[in-house]
């Protein structure tokens, strides 16, 4: 089988990284899955939750949103609609418990971050691009805090990178375009540790269940495409 | 290590299902995993939604609440707080997705079920006990709607079950109570269908992240956890 | 005339009241009238709401919902429409203010008791089981204040209890069911303290105006209903 | 007992009824009972809600909204809130109930009438004096659509009227103001068609219960404002 | 060109401003343009909003309304759609703005005047009304406050007034009533000072976009009708 | 004075028009007035809304939204919040009117176009940015529609661009940035056609009111600066 766009298997779309694109944001990329572009901004706020005041302890979370022509059909503005949706709600979730995986809430002290991550433009993988980019849009954040001595550690103990995998006919693939992913029999996310551990391993039967073989293939791909955005990643940042 | 009610680490808690616990529906089951309860209701309607209409095919899906004082502590309800919050969201999604992975759209001709799982007591494991006690309503539905000659086939061409398992230190463990749900460093619930294939793999390292040996570990103890599940399913329902 | 069920005009369906039902709540009760079911969970808070602090006094207030499923139709849940509707509101605020009449809020102390009314099952007649069923959980959420000595004295000088009458044709009956309340030309919601006097009177006329004679008669038909439900209190509490 | 505006127990505060107060409306009043001033405005549409629609009957409704400021300390408004109040829903309803009392749908035809009833001024009454004004607003919607030849039969079958009488210390007052109404023991809203029967009978033991004696009492206050009321009504209408 | 009711171009319709129309508020006015009919009421609140604490300054705020049959065709309650409408948003900052260019926040020290401005009826030109009546409501709860020596200063440094002004195929019209406002190609809001400064200018082409000289033409008839209603602000406070 | 950045008083800040920034959208401008941007897509749907349709008539409208970090301090999402801010309200219908002004409804038959203005970065200024950049967008859209044959004619009669001026101290000033703006006296948004003509002048005094002289300034500069945006917008299209 080729690829519509002439891709192996075990092949990543062009993953570019840009740092800096906003002018106000403590951190901020534009990070590009191919077609799929996801705005990410570190916002630095002193201070955290209410239920979290008093502990010592930092916080971090994310928010996620589509703008309304980041897909090929225009969807009503969530706004408007006066109600988040339940895509929205799961995925702004899955952003933050992946970057709280590399955080030290003691190190980063009574702070919070902010990750708002906005797909300008939609092409299957937002929410694996979303949290490789906001994973150097929070290094940053970071970077910023310990310049001004806000943490009283280091609080970025790990780095974070997603990838979706899916299984077109029988075969995985690694990094669906949306084309694929409408295909896809089963479509996963797989968050991973630069350090190549499991964080979130989201697998999802859309056509046909899958079996354990199949499984198995599935997250040696995505282990091979995490370590790949690592790389990436580093470079970026160094 | 022993577990707080005395389990072995691959024992299940007792699980009861009771059917037809509800006059009006025309699916109802009662599921218990140890202290949770959960009251799941399946409605037939006729029809499907606008995005669906003239195409011949059914539809399923799920709503997922819990009652405020389920839990120890008591919670606001949504409808008092206006909205529903992202977890129910992403419960209810889940439940859906599991049950349609059961059913032939076709065969269900153009009509919708849709099944209401509430949680009256909640002890952990809420949403797998959710998608085990509403395969069987489901299964009730379906028999009530053929025995009316509303479909044009046979819809159920499959059973889900659905367990939790978690790692605890460093063991993994089947079907978490809220006090082990607490501890865990890894928390996953496995949707399986009844030939034992996936239809859903949801793991999450809430402590440490975790590695594929680990993972391996969860597995295997979720897969004989859904065929015991799935044991019990077909003996209710026989 | 015969009732649908062969009971007499003046009397009572099954009515039967289970504590402890729920195994978190400081009081709990599942309290049924025949087919009826309402699951009441009182739950104990320190503190008062926001413009009662500093006055020395407690607080009493519930809320009423219903499950999806528990009627013949399916109604959509309050949470997913994102308001409540006002029957819900209406019913909620008249089992507080019922429940109030039988507390000192002097020897409740700066303390709230809410009390969540909750319907599993619905055959008429479900605010007024609600209230009878939740005096019940109010006095085991009180019994569970008093051992713990968080009470300034003893804040239950009462019982209430609640009781629907209404008319078909011109006869007025007792404890009606859905079927009946359906065909009622009247309908008449009544609570009354355990000492007989009247705490709520809540007449409306469905269908034909009622006159002074079918008044009396209606009230004389609560009287007796209350003070039987009032001897099962007892009886439960006992 | 002298009240405080030097009233007889069994006596209205003076009462004016000023039809077509508004230029737009089908039918219009502003009725003043004391200082409350309710501004009643009936709208008439062809068409029947969705759920009533081919059934070639009618429908009344009504809404009732409290201005900010028209009462002493302003209260936020509900659209800013984003949801009305229980009490403003339970009013609505209340004023909708006993307007269909005197209405034929079928003489009405497939058309709705609606009555909004904005508060200007609130000092006790405001849901009585609404139901009293709005009867003679729904009067001359009804003329205005029978000058048209809009109905097939006289959808006017009859008249109602409403006031409120409570108990302050052990004795029974006729037609409250706010500071009578704050210090009422039993406060009770009673509805009465013109031929004297009971529409709607509301009392609420805002303080000690009441016994039947005491509720007698108030029924008989109650029957011999309303019918006062009832010939206001005709007079002005006359 | 005549106009409908027989007026010139440049003038007012018929003005008549009521002070103390409501006995609760601080202030309040009945404003009438022709037939436009608008209730603004002033409400004095010791304290500002949290953002503005510890300034030492006040803060005046407003909120504008329609009832949902001050209009010709009833529009549906914004409390009932649950969301406030965009133009209600507008026109209630518009509102605020204007008075505030009336006011020394310091000498007003931190305390808030809130303004309702609720149309009765609608003819057009309720914006500007509104603006013109709360103006007055404001003098008079202002009088109110230093009769209780609660400002440290005047606060009332200016007067403001609004009319509105249009194009009527190439005519230039003053304080347009709705029939007239329907037609315009140019509709354009102006508030003033009582000096003959501008506060505010709100011009928009609903068809032709209009000249230069066009749009001095509305400034002149403008300048000229605030001056008026300014005058009659001035008489009706002395 | 000399400017923050060092332009004359009558100087634009560098304005970047870039077509085609979107892949999906039928037109779409990624528009810079500075450091001003303002992603702006166009979205054709064939019919219109409920309200117009049977009338052969097409319709354009707007909707704006910043994103949460586009400014210096992060703002709450409107979508979080449920509701939209008075703001966002006024300046989405601003955008809209404004492209109107230059279609011709009739040419455009029964279709709709929706301008999406999403502010990625804010200095100032970003409502004139986003009617600059949409009318481009517009403008591709149509184009877009009319290979396609969609238009009975060619609906786009007019070009119209947007600037603000303001006054700092006694100046008249172009195209304020966020800087300038915070400490204006006056602000204005001024919509002009291609043609020089007005379609909307929106004049606000945020400090001390404004004279007619200092008006007419801020007109001339107004004028002078969409000329410049319009000849911007004329070489982009070309």
């Amino acid at each position: 089988m080729t690829r519509a766009d002439g891709r192996r298997p075990d092949q990543l779309r062009p993953v570019t990284i840009t740092r800096n694109w906003l002018a106000h944001a403590e951190g901020s990329v534009l990070v590009e899955f191919g077609a799929t572009k996801v705005l990410c901004a570190a916002t630095v706020e002193t201070g955290v939750p209410r239920w979290r005041k008093g502990s010592g302890l930092g916080w971090v979370t994310a928010e996620y949103a589509m703008l309304p022509r980041s897909t090929n059909t225009r969807s009503d503005r969530e706004s408007v609609r006066g109600r988040i949706g339940g895509r929205t709600h799961e995925i702004s979730r899955l952003i933050g418990r992946s970057l709280r995986a590399c955080v030290d809430y003691k190190a980063l002290g009574e702070n919070s971050i902010l990750l708002d991550c906005d797909v300008l433009q939609a092409d299957g993988g937002t929410r694996t691009a979303a949290i490789t980019g906001a994973y150097v849009a929070l290094a940053d954040a970071v970077a910023w805090m310990r310049k001004r001595r806000m943490c009283p550690g280091d609080p970025l103990v790990n780095s974070v990178a997603a990838v979706s995998v899916g299984v077109i006919g029988t075969e995985p693939l690694l990094d669906l375009c949306y084309t694929e992913d409408v295909k896809a029999e089963t479509d996963m996310n797989v968050v991973m540790t630069g350090g190549g551990d499991f964080v979130e391993v989201q697998g999802t039967a859309e056509g046909t269940p899958f079996d354990r073989a199949l499984l198995n293939g599935l997250l040696d791909l995505a282990t091979a495409g995490c370590a790949e955005l690592t790389r990436l990643q580093a470079e970026t940042l160094a």
